[in-house]
């Protein structure tokens, strides 16, 4: 037994050489690769994927599996196995062909979705998207489910979620969230984030960005922040995880912001405990918890009153002349102005579940075969009315704004809401331990960070998302942490 | 057949696709990565490097050479079939287990040298070099070779070159440069590189690097440039061919001349014909001529005097206030000044390849069992006193000075001094075609990489090195060209 444990973590050693390749690769691509050499690079992100593939679907995998599954009494082999299976299962259901097929209409797929935006054409998509809306059925019944076929989906991105629980939970943080939305769209008192937008030097973005990252504990030695287009946080390994944010020098709070977001990604993956490492449990549980890290750092730490206090000194000394003028109190109150807008990406931290569940609503009925692909605009729109109070311009603001389901993803938008309920409710279980307020406020992260290390990153994917979550909180998932913290924060900003 | 020869180009692209990305791992490794990292990124290195090797020796590729030799009527896949064929013969002929010892050896040896240099104590080394010499006699004897057996480890760096013509071309060289040495010893005009040595910011340097880079031909769109300790050129694929450079503020010349040195190893690799692409035949015939190119563009274009006497003005505007009083004889003077110096890395062009003569002679006196490892360090001394007139203070300014001999490479070294004359060589014949000399000091070097990229480059490994040489400049190796040269510009510099 000890000689095949012994083979195995040889075996995931292998498994994760190409993914730590694979990594690099991507990280090189978007942030210093050279465009000629594209071309050549998604062929060798090709060759390499396929021998990851192979490797999770291979003869000598499932032997290991049935080997070693309820047989070893190494907890980590043991649960390595388990996640293993789940993808040597997912993987090797589909019909090679099939996989094949759905690999092609997706890649042209993205290609369109460019072009559809460009042209704000809808219809130049829609036979693409009906395509992937089939093979995304066909999977999820090869895979199977209990209740909903779109279980199968969510399962991929959140596993253990379900449309049950979703159903659950979104209805009143939805309509709390609407009924926040309007109040603020009523009040007198208002924010306002235009008096943030002075040119402020990329360099000077970047400093502030550096500083920041170190301040929240970022381990630099293991780690960088690189210049690219579309911010990722990537771990080519724990100790290995780089974060990459984008300057605006019209307006700094994408840099800021997006760097102390991309860093709560990157917290997770270097605090992993090392003994997980060169196993497939060296990484994030799932999309939503990956989420409500860097939604932690990004909202519950970094737009927090007291860290601006702490901050505002480091910020002027850093900032452009036109900065200096601003009080404090417009400050605060214009990084957090809450407005309903077209474009889930810049949505605030109040709109944006709503935008979430506008996506999430379309994919489960299009999976469930209760609405058509043609008709997605003008339900997107109808929503879009509904939760928001407006209405797209054009396609191009509404329903071709993101990538994903072009992409042939479906199941992927409810983690970003449960990433922001799931940050609430562990910021209020932090709370029992600590002063989180007076700790943001002092500027000692330390203990913030240790907290989250200890009791959420440190486990990678020895525990499922909603087996931490309990365990973390003593509670199933509860949107009414996210409510309650929305109504306290803008209840006094709106002086609601 | 044709079928046979899709086949084979696809198993080229697996290869490849590894070659890229463990050639973007190094690349990484030596620019950006972060140092935590290291320890897990060597063993994807391992298992990357396993893979390729796998593939180099398999019974695929056996049996691709024996279908395909002297059957395709396609030029490429032929010489694609005699590469590969060549590396499998290479590779199988050592038995794994010895093979796998001499990588142990070689990986403990690299460590001991560096504490070897630290301590300036040669006697930590000389067990590991001892082993390492033999390892090195065993694979030549498994190998084969006509009439030396150092011929055999010499082919691994430079195809079809023997002892034979080493012994031939390097007497009446080292004849030749030293009696230029000494006389320049003698001389009383001197020019004296001490006043290069102010502060020169190293954003300066980088901009000047960049702009030299830039007029040179070299391809930004397929490459970039970045810092690094041990500075390299590195082709990913031919439109990804990144330079590194390193920036000493107290001596530009590391900088400058160093990113044109590896500029000129760049362009080689970007002007590579698109049609050897994914082939093993897309990149440079030989470590030799390759040199050949870096040193080219190092020496017979950036330290010609028509080069400064356009460039001056740009390196003026570019430089701090110390450099502005320099004149320009005094400053070509300079940059040209010979001193017989230790190091090899640090040699001026006139006494480089001694430094090379003295380690060829030594590295083949080993392989044959003429001399002991013990007796290193003394012969390497008397050496420096024979041909350069100075005696090592110390081992670690003498035989501890090189990793190669410890990083297990013998028949590596004469590549850098075949470099020199065939650079020389070529810069004979295209005088025949073009104006050179007008030409640099015009800043018009379209032509002459257009004339490197026509009669070299393009070529790749579809020609043997001296089959090019012999093309190129229609006779033999011969080191006069490198003799008339060195002794038509010294003579003017140093007034001899």
């Amino acid at each position: 037994m000890k000689e095949m444990e012994h083979e195995f973590l040889e075996f995931l050693k292998e498994q994760k050489a190409y993914e730590e390749a694979l990594a690099l690769i991507q990280w090189d691509l978007r942030t210093k690769a050279p465009k000629k050499g594209l071309e050549q690079r998604s062929e060798v992100i090709g060759m390499l994927s396929q021998k990851l593939h192979q490797l999770s679907t291979s003869d000598q995998m499932k032997y290991y599996i049935d080997s070693l599954k309820g047989q070893t009494e190494d907890e980590i082999i043991a649960k390595s196995i388990e996640v293993c299976q789940e993808d040597y299962e997912r993987n090797s259901k589909i019909p090679e062909q099939e996989y094949k097929e759905f690999i092609t209409v997706r890649s042209k797929s993205e290609t369109v979705w460019q072009e559809a935006r460009e042209k704000n054409d809808f219809s130049l998509l829609q036979p693409y998207l009906e395509q992937l809306v089939e093979f995304n059925k066909k999977f999820a019944n090869y895979w199977g489910y209990e209740k909903n076929i779109y279980d199968a989906l969510l399962d991929l991105y959140e596993p253990g979620m379900t449309t049950e629980t979703l159903d659950t939970v979104f209805p009143p943080l939805r309509k709390a969230l609407t009924d926040l939305v309007s109040k603020v769209t009523d009040a007198t008192v208002k924010p306002d984030s235009a008096l943030l937008k002075h040119h402020f030097p990329k360099e000077s973005q970047e400093k502030f960005s550096l500083e920041i990252l170190k301040r929240m504990g970022y381990d630099f030695d293991a780690g960088r922040l690189d210049e690219t287009i579309h911010p990722f946080a990537i771990a080519l390994n724990p100790s290995d995880v780089r974060v990459t944010t984008r300057y605006d020098e019209n307006d700094f709070r994408m840099a800021i912001f997006g760097t102390i977001h991309e860093g709560g990604h990157a917290l997770y993956e270097q605090n992993i405990a090392e003994n997980l490492a060169k196993t497939p449990l060296a990484t994030g549980t799932s999309m939503g918890i990956h989420e409500s890290q860097s939604l932690f750092w990004e909202n519950f730490v970094a737009r927090n009153e007291g860290f601006w206090d702490n901050h505002y000194d480091v910020f002027k000394q850093i900032a452009p002349s036109p900065f200096q003028s601003i009080s404090f109190n417009d400050f605060y109150g214009a990084i957090n102005e809450v407005k309903p807008s077209f474009i889930r990406i810049e949505a605030d931290e109040m709109t944006y579940s709503l935008h979430i569940m506008i996506r999430y609503e379309l994919e489960k009925a299009l999976i469930n075969g209760d609405i058509k692909v043609k008709d997605l605009p003008h339900l997107w729109n109808e929503k879009m009315a509904e939760y928001l109070g407006i209405t797209p311009p054009s396609d191009k603001e509404g329903i071709l704004q993101d990538i994903h389901w072009s992409a042939g993803d479906f199941g992927y938008f409810p983690s970003y809401a449960l990433g922001y309920m799931y940050a609430a409710q562990f910021h209020h279980a932090m709370e029992k331990d600590l002063q989180v307020d007076s700790l943001i406020q002092s500027g000692h992260f330390t203990d913030i960070k240790a907290w989250l290390a200890r009791h959420i990153h440190q486990y990678g994917k020895m525990k499922k998302p909603l087996e931490l979550l309990t365990e973390v909180t003593g509670e199933q998932l509860n949107a009414q942490y996210l409510i309650n913290y929305l109504t306290d924060k803008y209840t006094k900003i709106y002086q609601l």
